[in-house]
């Protein structure tokens, strides 16, 4: 093993290095490079964007993840090495290889993202010039990971990182992420990078199935413009090193604690990235219920979240519930007007296909100056819901996209 | 026949007659209520919202188009008459009932639309005092059209009145459409309320098909802002009073001519309406080709038309076409990135998979400088297109739509 990837003893997480840097792709005076690396195999699950344009790092990982090994994390940010043919696929190839030889391990091993602009060819000179140079600042204290937070982003406004602790079978287990995204936010992994971390001992394979029920119901529940991304990855890394018994069955007694725990963090991270959307000043919960389905519940609360006209409104504090119908109208031919129930808060607004007599708009008004609003719908044709969240939509989103490569 | 119906003699379409009024609904200082007579027994033909939350003025129109018989037309501004219970069903039956006592026809004759803010009660005893009064001041010229176009008017910044003639057998046809529309806009008929009305005789089943057969081409192909609206009422008049040969089959050779000339206004309008839209500077039109189905030429158009981030990238001047690419990628699963082609005007933008070798920036940066765009997608999967039409979102949409009620 090489010396550089010799532990701190002050290791927040065991298992793992940490070094960030400015490469130069794109920014100046900020890291837009980083580098994790596992002292041990790692295992590792992951979910990415279902696009048919992946960017080539996606279709990298989405074919090594089935190995469940990891050795290696590059991220990239300002360039997403996406729509960029051959030149694309070589960039990936020559980072993995680049990431491989400085930390003695399989190009396989190694995983990579890429967010920025689309379309650009990666000057990966860059990132593999950088790599052997990173290894001499490896480091696995807290400050590393607030680095690592800081040296994805691109559009947001800060870090997004959380900490979370657990146990299995008695043994202190914890956990840590951090992700960056704030446009291009839309359900199945809009422009979004999320990176979690584990010391528990858990089988890749069951990684991976408590990883997509978790993210079905965070990741995948968020919304800020309606744009899925060519670029959108999940990972989560178990580098085993806390010494708990082998967790094979993601079913388990043993994981509830843990399971919680994943759940809580990657709630917390789609939640940090819906209230850095560009623009957004408000976090807007939306629940559905009473529908036919799960899959229906998060239609009807998507097609509230990503309707510009609820998002303004709210943005607004303009209690416009008929606009919340207008959505419901138009993605739940199911419905109609008498069943439904509309609540801002927790004012009733309908009732029997009309505005409630106990309305108050000056009441609802008031509510909405809050800063975390609670949109909640029952559809009246059953017995399933699902929950979404999305942020209000204001002037600087289109400064922001207007500008975003001037 | 009630005197007022008698028609003047500088008609521009015979057999009708127009009157507008301040009802005070909503607004001061225009007009916001319109009647239109019919001479005799129109024929008529609609197509309407799919939303199953309809306006109580939709679900009338939806049963009253079955007769096909129309002798007045109803529309208010200021208020939707939408998710407003029994009320809004009483309301709607006041309005009919007191037009028809006053032009001398049946309930059943009189269609309706209202526009406005969704879920407050219609003030309808403002439309049925005005009504008896609005017959002194009937009119038919042509600026009695105009009048009308303002009167149906809501954050729309101008009027949308568009006149065609043409011939059916050797008889000189005219037809006049008017329209309103600029947020709520996006497929199967958004906030949009648009009236056609020719003098020719055709029968109002072989008006239902030609009108449906158009709309999905033309006023089902816009979007300003994704959201569909719960009032979107498309209504064909035909006043018979032309004296061509009475027309029952919609695909006579008869009537190739008068097909021609009620598309041009149908797009026509529709592309009004996208124009006007709230805050809109440029007309897009987006055209996907080399797809399996049109359905699916469409639906990858619209996802187009739908991104924020293309349309805030247009706005700002900026080919920023990897937002397109990401657009393709999440609506059509059957491409991939060597596949496809996309064009901005008459620049290729992309080849295998990556960006065009002669793509120059600049040059197309000074092409999204005008003020209508055209991109060019061809998903290189089939041999069926489809061609949308959106306008760019600029921080006024944000600005009208946070103080829409204030």
């Amino acid at each position: 093993m090489p010396t550089a990837l010799r532990l701190t003893p002050n290791a927040y997480l065991k298992g793992l290095k940490i070094a960030t840097t400015n490469c130069g792709i794109k920014y100046k005076n900020r890291d837009d490079l980083l580098l994790i690396a596992f002292e041990n195999e790692s295992n590792v699950a992951g979910v990415f964007t279902s696009s048919s344009m992946p960017a080539a790092p996606v279709t990298w990982c989405k074919k090594n993840i089935k190995n469940g090994v990891a050795k290696a994390l590059v991220v990239n940010a300002g360039n997403a090495n996406a729509f960029t043919g051959k030149d694309g696929e070589l960039a990936v190839l020559a980072t993995a290889k680049k990431a491989a030889e400085t930390l003695g391990c399989k190009d396989s091993e190694v995983f990579i993202s890429s967010t920025g602009v689309i379309g650009e060819t990666l000057k990966v000179d860059l990132i593999t010039a950088a790599i052997p140079q990173m290894v001499a600042n490896f480091s696995s204290d807290e400050a590393a990971w607030d680095k690592a937070a800081r040296a994805i982003m691109t559009t947001d406004t800060k870090p997004k990182l959380i900490k979370k602790t657990c146990e299995i079978s008695g043994t202190k287990i914890s956990l840590i992420g951090f992700a960056k995204g704030s446009g291009m936010i839309a359900p199945n992994m809009a422009t979004m990078l999320s990176y979690i971390f584990t010391d528990a001992d858990i089988s890749s394979a069951a990684l991976s199935i408590l990883l997509k029920e978790i993210a079905e119901e965070t990741f995948n529940s968020i919304t800020v413009d309606s744009d899925q991304s060519t670029n959108d990855t999940v990972l989560l890394f178990a580098t085993k090193a806390a010494g708990n018994p082998t967790i094979s069955d993601p079913f388990s007694a043993e994981i509830a604690d843990f399971k919680k725990a994943l759940h809580e963090l990657s709630l917390g991270l789609a939640q940090m990235i819906v209230i850095d959307g560009e623009g957004a000043k408000k976090l807007i919960e939306i629940e559905v219920d009473g529908a036919m389905s799960c899959q229906q519940a998060k239609e009807v609360a998507f097609a509230i979240a990503n309707s510009p006209l609820v998002k303004t409104a709210i943005a607004g504090c303009d209690p416009n519930w008929g606009r919340i119908v207008m959505a419901v109208g138009k993605s739940c031919s199911e419905t109609s007007p008498e069943k439904i129930i509309v609540k801002i808060g927790e004012y009733q607004l309908t009732k029997d296909g009309a505005k409630h007599p106990d309305y108050i708009e000056k009441t609802v008004h008031e509510y909405l100056k809050n800063s975390e609003i609670k949109i909640t719908v029952n559809l009246g044709i059953g017995k399933h819901g699902a929950t979404v969240w999305t942020c209000d939509l204001n002037e600087e989103y289109i400064k922001i996209n207007k500008d975003y490569r001037s």
